[in-house]
């Protein structure tokens, strides 16, 4: 059988510009639409030039060379014409491929927010569709708030579809604008609008008011669209839009839909959506959802508990799909409920033969539960867990001994009556013999130790120049101030390697310093397993 | 039309500490069990008594008043009677309303996992539930990888429900324990199980590893099941598990649910589901997900643009649902007029009376979106908002003034070679304008300024003894160490009143130290309320 062709719309830099907290600049635009054109989406829906300087001025050029690039805007406004409109002349000099108007079509919007006669918006859907197909750009029409339009006067609501149908659009595309249609109701609409558009040229945009945007989008493929629109990580509006992350995977892994669909998407281009994910969200500077489907970091995570054993035996039937066809991986956490096998299954993707009957291996287990339970969470901290292991099971060099560190935090008034804080660090370590002692201001006691333990690591130190601190996380294990402090340390380098240390003390600077050291560590140490690896080669 | 009610049993304190990084102490699952129970859901699974320690001393009591209180564990071992298994006898005796029985319903896995025959595990599964029964106590059956299993061998799958059926199970869970299982195949399972099982004795238990446990668990509700497993905010194995925050609201809210079915949950509790919801994230001390359905704080949010205007025409129209139905409100990123209700009423709550034109008011109001701006969490430090809020309409005495501070850290090794740390904090104060100066040592650095902001506050020392902190958290506000930090304290005295601070500043000291000394002129403020009150009367 034929597998029909599902094209997939990125409105990452339109709709979800709309996110709160998130504000694209031209060069991150830049950056993300070259990462979609690359990935393979059929179009990269750039915003909506003449509405703000940054997408007016991200329009000057054409962004993507596969994908098709799209300019959003409004269809003409009512009493004028077409080539009298300011707004539409913008979006026809842009540089795209395609031009997706926002139409209204809910007669009660089309009163209360355009102010015009529910004839005159048909008008301006027709006039506007004709006029970017004059311009030598497909048309396509986003149908805003259509489902409830179509509940309130479906007679309505399909005639705004079948004007931009008739006047050439190659999509339609049904809205879900405030988010609350379910799935059935959907299945139902679109039905119903099939009888005058053709289902290969309806389109999905679904939001996630009731976590429901990818159950929406696939219930309305399943019905006859052939076009859906979602973004990355489902940012977006509200609650954000569908997420194109969780739903190419679904359609193209998932026999219920492989069987019938394909996308554009190559399936070596899939086995990098999890890196797309967390580098879209090292460009909003946010930490990857650890939950999320398919891409995040316990997507493939299994607890010890009834199913960590048997998952050994044989991961297929514990694992929906295989972790690698998304470019993640199986995670078997290690904790103090762990077994000995999930020791070992964890020890050899570091890289660490041991034997079942090694001693060492009862002594390293009994540790991990001693550390565990005074605070320490090694399932977070892969790289403390490493360095653990290693200094049981193998060796790792006594790079640097730390001898003492001491910091100061004061605030007080300064000459000119201004409340002033100031952090202060001295960090004594030794490395070779020698005594090395750094002193740094930060922002905080723990910046300021964390820069003044960097400062000299003599020999080491151009070693660690590329080491970054990305997230600094502090749980307090049981209430009080005099509580266990749990810090989890999150660090990458210029490799894109990134790794997770943790320290425990009833102070949280010692707490801090504990993670921020064992960071530098890991960092020396796998410096030196790469260029070992390299020589044997 | 006679409505059919749906039965809401809440797995968070179960599989919801199969999520990666969670877990919970046993007060962590007496506080949650209580809130739960509270709200109204119909079952509360709290655990799995004999599996570890914490579960083993949670089912020492009954843990609700109105939900039944459900223990997990595993079916008979075959080769045992039932009256030999221990692990079933810790079940049967643990002090619980009903056992829930986790049962292999997949050939595959009955060989691999359990070992036996599929004809053992059938047996299993009905002499479990009978030894259930006739405890006294009600039984259930999780029929685990029950979809996967009727896929590779439907007879069989349908055999280990029949079998929980007719031992009297009162529902047969089907589970999604993969996550993999799309709507459309569970509805069609569901009609065929529904041969052996009626509806009204089926479950359904799914998991979020294609972002579609709530559209599964509805797609199962129309198919016919009439009990929904789900957790807080949708915690879970990998991905989680159904979010009963979304699927609450939605059975409640959408007339596509609530036309035909009904919960036991009342419209007042729903109401306050935004609150249980962030409740929550504070005791696993993670921010909420802010474009979470329903309970987000961007759930209700719209940012300027293309419909903010319109929007404050008529909100109905561009929300999905009501925010205050859900206990949470609408929220314009332009200008928030909703806001100045908002506050009055928030004021006239804490006894202090303003009038709608008090131009002190709009200070107020511009002051906490700025200070929220940069961090602060209002809602989550009642008592901070109250003295922000006395500071700018009426007046605080002026109690005491923070000179300055410093307090230091410093590791090193001692006399006998042993690595210690000692933190000391000095604190110069002005009472009556006297300076005094005082210093501690503590467990930590907030610990000794603590110690030291207390130990002599002249003539207001008596009335200090009796505050106590109760709890501290940090929460890094972007990453990294040079990030915004956010502490929140919560104290009492032994009056049993407890309140809460706020403190935020790029420096975790700073933060703390102001925290900390707002609970004291909190707690010295509402002395003098007090006071007053008495004399009055």
């Amino acid at each position: 059988m034929k597998k029909e062709r599902i094209y997939l719309y990125d409105t990452t830099l339109r709709d979800g510009q709309q996110t709160p907290g998130i504000d694209f600049s031209v060069e991150d635009k830049k950056a993300i639409a070259a990462m979609l054109d690359e990935f393979g989406v059929d179009y990269v829906e750039g915003g909506y030039p003449g509405a703000n300087p940054t997408d007016t001025a991200f329009f000057k050029r054409k962004q993507t060379a596969r994908a098709k690039f799209v300019a959003f805007g409004m269809t003409k406004r009512a009493g004028v014409s077409a080539s009298n409109d300011p707004g539409l002349s913008v979006l026809l000099q842009a540089a795209s491929d395609a031009i997706c108007f926002v139409a209204k079509s809910w007669d009660y919007h089309v009163k209360v927010a355009l102010g015009c006669t529910n004839e005159e918006n048909l008008e301006a859907i027709t006039a506007s569709v004709t006029a970017a197909r004059m311009a030598g750009k497909e048309a396509m029409v986003d149908c805003e708030h259509f489902f409830d339009g179509y509940k309130a006067n479906p007679e309505y609501a399909l005639a705004c579809a079948a004007s931009a149908y008739e006047a050439g659009a190659r999509w339609v595309v049904l809205c879900d604008t405030n988010g609350g249609t379910q799935p059935g109701e959907v299945a139902e609409i679109v039905n119903a609008v099939k009888r005058v558009v053709p289902g290969e040229s309806l389109g999905i945009h679904a939001h996630n008011d009731t976590e429901q945007a990818v159950a929406v989008s696939l219930a309305a493929i399943d019905a006859g669209v052939r076009q859906v629109q979602g973004t990355l990580n489902g940012i977006g509006e509200r609650c954000g839009n569908a997420n194109l992350v969780t739903l190419i995977p679904t359609l193209m892994l998932k026999p219920y839909w492989a069987d019938r669909f394909e996308t554009g998407i190559s399936a070596e281009a899939l086995g990098k959506i999890t890196r797309l994910s967390h580098t879209f969200d090292d460009i909003l500077n946010r930490a990857p959802l650890e939950q999320a489907a398919y891409a995040g970091i316990s997507a493939f995570a299994t607890k010890a508990g009834i199913h960590a054993s048997a998952l050994i035996k044989e991961p297929a039937t514990y694992e929906h799909v295989p972790p690698e066809t998304v470019g993640n991986r199986r995670r078997l956490m290690v904790s103090d409920q762990g077994g000995k096998s999930n020791f070992i299954a964890e020890l050899e993707r570091r890289g660490i033969k041991v034997a079942k009957d090694d001693r060492r291996l009862d002594t390293l287990i009994a540790l991990v539960k001693e550390r565990e339970a005074a605070g320490y969470a090694y399932e977070s901290a892969d790289a403390s867990f490493e360095l653990l292991a290693r200094g049981v099971l193998g060796t790792i060099p006594l790079f640097f001994r730390v001898d003492s560190f001491r910091c100061m935090v004061e605030r007080r008034f300064d000459a000119a009556g201004q409340v002033k804080t100031v952090s202060e660090a001295i960090v004594k370590i030794e490395i070779d013999g020698e005594l090395r002692m750094s002193v740094a201001e930060g922002h905080g006691p723990v910046n300021a130790l964390d820069i003044a333990l960097r400062k000299d690591l003599g020999r080491y130190q151009s070693e660690i120049e590329d080491l970054e601190l990305v997230d600094f996380k502090v749980r307090i294990l049981n209430g009080g101030t005099e509580a266990i402090t749990r810090v989890l340390i999150e660090s990458h380098d210029a490799t894109g390697a990134r790794w997770r240390t943790v320290g425990v003390s009833d102070n949280i600077i010692d707490a801090s310093f504990h993670a921020l050291m064992e960071s530098v560590v890991y960092k020396l140490m796998k410096n030196r397993e790469m260029a070992g690896q390299l020589a044997a080669e």
